[in-house]
């Protein structure tokens, strides 16, 4: 059995993180999988995935991380293409990679007490993102 | 339903980038499948996938950012067991990984217009690739 | 057809890194799965998963990649959140993320032969770790 459905946020880029765990965790209660996998994939080109324990700390050294890896002020080529002075995003957004992929047991995701999905927006301007979230495997517990 | 491809790719090695996002698409239409996902999986131990704009400043931003974080000319303690001179390609694939799930919603992969399917090869001599694409999900469209 | 399994580990912490694809491929054995795909998933904000040649250098190499990029003696704001000295941990753990999916093809990983499945646990403590394995496929070889 496979279920798609989209989670929708409005973000304000230069690595805007939202905890999307409880959004992720209701789809896969209203599609019936107790056994199977979610996959999450978000849309686009200045954007990813990760897991975190999300709490105020860690989500300024995420953003401190990615501007000491890949600063936002460098030269990039993409300029030459588009002058949109977001080469910085696309950078970013192609090392953390846009999926994720969770067990589903007993109709809750496999993820820690302290592991959160969070979504990073790191275009250079605010954004409507769509996360896709997919669904696939059983509708009843099939280890009983 | 489940169906395994593999694409292949001569690649030179170096950070060398290509865009298979149209053979991935291609093997999903001719599998039938409209609804379920696509994982996308590179042999060995010295590539990388992930998603990116395709345009040629990009590909020079992604080279310049993995020559930045894990530079080629560093000592690599690789080179202790096989003296093969490519401790930076197995570490820069290692920190990319050589996976990527996409979902497939109608038939097409849920990827942005800007947002392409990229190999990545870090090796340090031209090599024959091989990506496995494994299409797994549902041969009609299930939401109808 | 979907078997969910668990591998657990006493790992030492700081880049402690074990290769696990034995015990995946066991696993997998066990399932009776030929076709389809396992996910791999480190449960907790402290690890995380990625293939890499398994052997002594490359070892080395990747705990020196993670100190170089994400040195444990910068300073984290979550030191302010829970005074416990591993926000380096949780930033090494979102950027290398805790999922990896891999194909699998007559009852076999799509694996290279010098590619293994590693974890890494970042923590600055042992840890017992529980990763999830979870397959999803068909019981026979379909292809025939």
């Amino acid at each position: 059995m496979i279920q798609t459905e989209v989670i929708e946020r409005s973000t304000k880029g230069y690595s805007d993180i939202h905890n999307i765990t409880d959004e992720v965790a209701k789809k896969i209660t209203k599609s019936g999988i107790t056994q199977g996998q979610v996959t999450v994939f978000v849309v686009g080109s200045t954007a990813g995935l990760t897991t975190v324990e999300y709490e105020p700390g860690l989500v300024k050294d995420l953003k401190n991380l990615f501007e000491k890896l890949i600063p936002q002020n460098d030269y990039y080529h993409h300029e030459e293409t588009w002058h949109d002075g977001n080469g910085f995003s696309h950078v970013r957004a192609s090392l953390l990679k846009p999926d994720l992929t969770v067990p589903i047991v007993n109709g809750r995701m496999t993820l820690g007490t302290w592991q959160q999905i969070i979504l990073i927006d790191f275009d250079n301007c605010p954004r409507q993102r769509e996360v896709v979230v997919q669904m696939a495997g059983e509708p009843r517990d099939s280890s009983k």
